[in-house]
């Protein structure tokens, strides 16, 4: 392909990227998988008012989606108590990544971030020419004062922290980002990506200050709303940071059936918080599992665990593949130290009851 | 927002977008449009098929749709006879600009196109810091030697046509456009939109040849599928051109319920051909109101039709916006000679009567 004209910055990119699809593995066993829970989505489903909302304006797709995502930029600013102006609404967090890439990277712009962090960030921004920095996870959490440290060191122009982070769902409270939000240095953006914070306990999720300009934050109706096939989530800011994804975004890019699914799944909270009580008791279900089998769970904040399987990657590699093999999707970590460790996400009784059979199975037979 | 670390491109972008949407136009009137003909959206809807798919796929939100597209991408290669390998689905053809944009664009590179063309494309590519330089129409149509002579001198890297065009609804023939591609400057690469392609007479759409690596043609579901609001299309290319969207796409960006109801849509070849047939009468009539009107309609290609109110801009825009005061949502051209004219999408018979009435009570009143 090298007479194309691309531009320097795509030329240089690998020509393959580690974004496999459960469904990829399916037709490549030549078989589904009986248990789904290797891509932290949510197997309780979204609220079946959410559901009832997106049977009802599939009649409506011949309509292009709103494209200033009215109704439910305003409703999620009643819910959260913020001006409409302080939220942008886009294709998911990865879709919204791609308009921050847009927006503030050129060859060779600094970023911070993880080792193992989640990867997508680093797609979009690496999409874009970016320079991207790490600094290693600690005791299998983001560091957050290394991440201030490695941010001045390269001049970076965005740090990245998920909080609760992904592959690890490790956490960090309120104070202690507050306290990371307040050595940002001069000219740089923090991405705090929230995707999971509706699993986190009391105290996890910082409060929202609109007046902020170090800080964007992330949210998505992926996770506990059980709409990951939507595309839908919104980035929080303040006001004129927000309007600056006026100039790139695609401003007709969020589909119009998960537009009203997004706003009718906001409106049923007691959905949801029954999605994060039955995400709860999942998590228990599976540490109770990992520890049936002699490992170690993290303990997580989100929905998804990872097992400590106490060895080298080569040892949860074999695990990996021995729940594969028995129709069980599950995930690792993709960086040492981490990757000793598989990622399991929650999922219905009878998921968790494959995992652990399969589990069971697997370690009976290494 | 001076401070914030924005790259230079993004600095330099205008602060406002001309994308305003019908829902924004209700608002500001406090009443609803009672008859949607501004978007080219096709009124006829969906296939009952592609609902009913999209009915069940909304069940199974939850899971991020196949990264793939495997099952479309296939049906899709099924469909025009070429291997799958040449196909490559996006987030509509907006969004596919927007990868287009990221893969061939830096800041400076000379992009060809008509002025008065299609407003997205021009969008995605400015955005990334494109020099867009124009030709104009000629006799309503796009000019295509004039945009070859125009690629050539300023060694454009892209070139952009829409056959039909998008707001004239004119369309060149097969020979014309096959004769366009083959003066194509090396280093250049025609982005070939055929986004109304299924509307045209027999002997407009080139066939598919998969080795001419001059050509990118992009398909949409948005148009004669009807499905607008789910945000689907593709491209079509040579193998090698369309392998390397893998480097910088969204991977995971298309809506799950959008690839159920694109495929069960593929599948429904009737419905689409009732659909085409619904719209070659939907333009007979709007041809017949014009000329009720003493206007005269530009012959169409396409689900809309461009009347030629015979005079400049100004009257219109008067006609326009008797047009909106009477709850009837059309648009018009943007850019002189071509914004004489007012555009009129295609729509159910109750629309178009909705549309007489409106636009003979507005002639009388002027």
């Amino acid at each position: 392909m090298s007479n194309y004209p691309f531009n320097p910055v795509t030329k240089a990119l690998p020509a393959t990227v580690p974004f496999v699809g459960p469904e990829a593995q399916e037709r490549a066993r030549g078989r589904p998988f009986k248990a789904r829970l290797g891509a932290n989505e949510s197997g309780f489903g979204p609220s079946p008012k959410a559901l009832e909302a997106m049977q009802a304006a599939a009649a409506e797709v011949w309509m292009y989606g709103d494209p200033e995502n009215y109704d439910l930029r305003h409703a999620l600013a009643a819910h959260h108590q913020i001006p409409p102006e302080n939220i942008v609404v886009g294709e998911g967090i990865d879709g919204l990544y791609g308009t921050v890439a847009q927006m503030f990277v050129e060859p060779g712009t600094p970023i911070a971030t993880s080792l193992g962090g989640y990867p997508t960030f680093n797609y979009q921004m690496a999409g874009r020419g970016a320079a991207i920095h790490t600094t290693p996870f600690v005791d299998d959490k983001e560091h957050l004062s290394g991440l201030i440290e490695l941010a001045k060191q390269t001049r970076a122009r965005l740090t990245f922290l998920a909080n609760p982070d992904n592959p690890m769902g490790t956490w960090w409270d309120s104070g202690a980002v507050l306290e990371m939000i307040a050595h940002i240095p001069g000219g740089n953006i923090l991405c705090l990506d929230e995707a999971y914070c509706d699993f986190t306990p009391m105290g996890t999720v910082p409060p929202i200050d609109i007046t902020d300009r170090r800080v964007l934050r992330f949210r998505t109706f992926s996770k506990a709303y059980g709409m990951a096939g939507a595309r839908i989530g919104y980035a929080i800011g303040e006001a004129s940071l927000i309007k600056a994804f006026e100039k790139v975004r695609n401003h007709f890019g969020v589909n119009r059936v998960a537009q009203a699914g997004a706003l009718a799944a906001l409106g049923d909270q007691t959905y949801l918080r029954k999605v994060i009580s039955n995400v709860e008791l999942a998590r228990e279900r599976i540490y109770s599992i990992a520890a049936e089998n002699g490992f170690i769970a993290i303990p997580s904040a989100t929905n998804f665990v990872a097992i400590d399987c106490g060895k080298d990657t080569d040892f949860s590699d074999q695990i990996l593949a021995g729940l594969l093999e028995r129709d069980v999707f599950v995930r690792k970590p993709w960086v040492a130290p981490q990757n000793r460790c598989i990622r399991v996400s929650v999922g219905t009784d009878e998921e968790l009851d494959l995992f652990a059979q399969a589990l069971r199975e697997t370690m009976a037979a290494l």
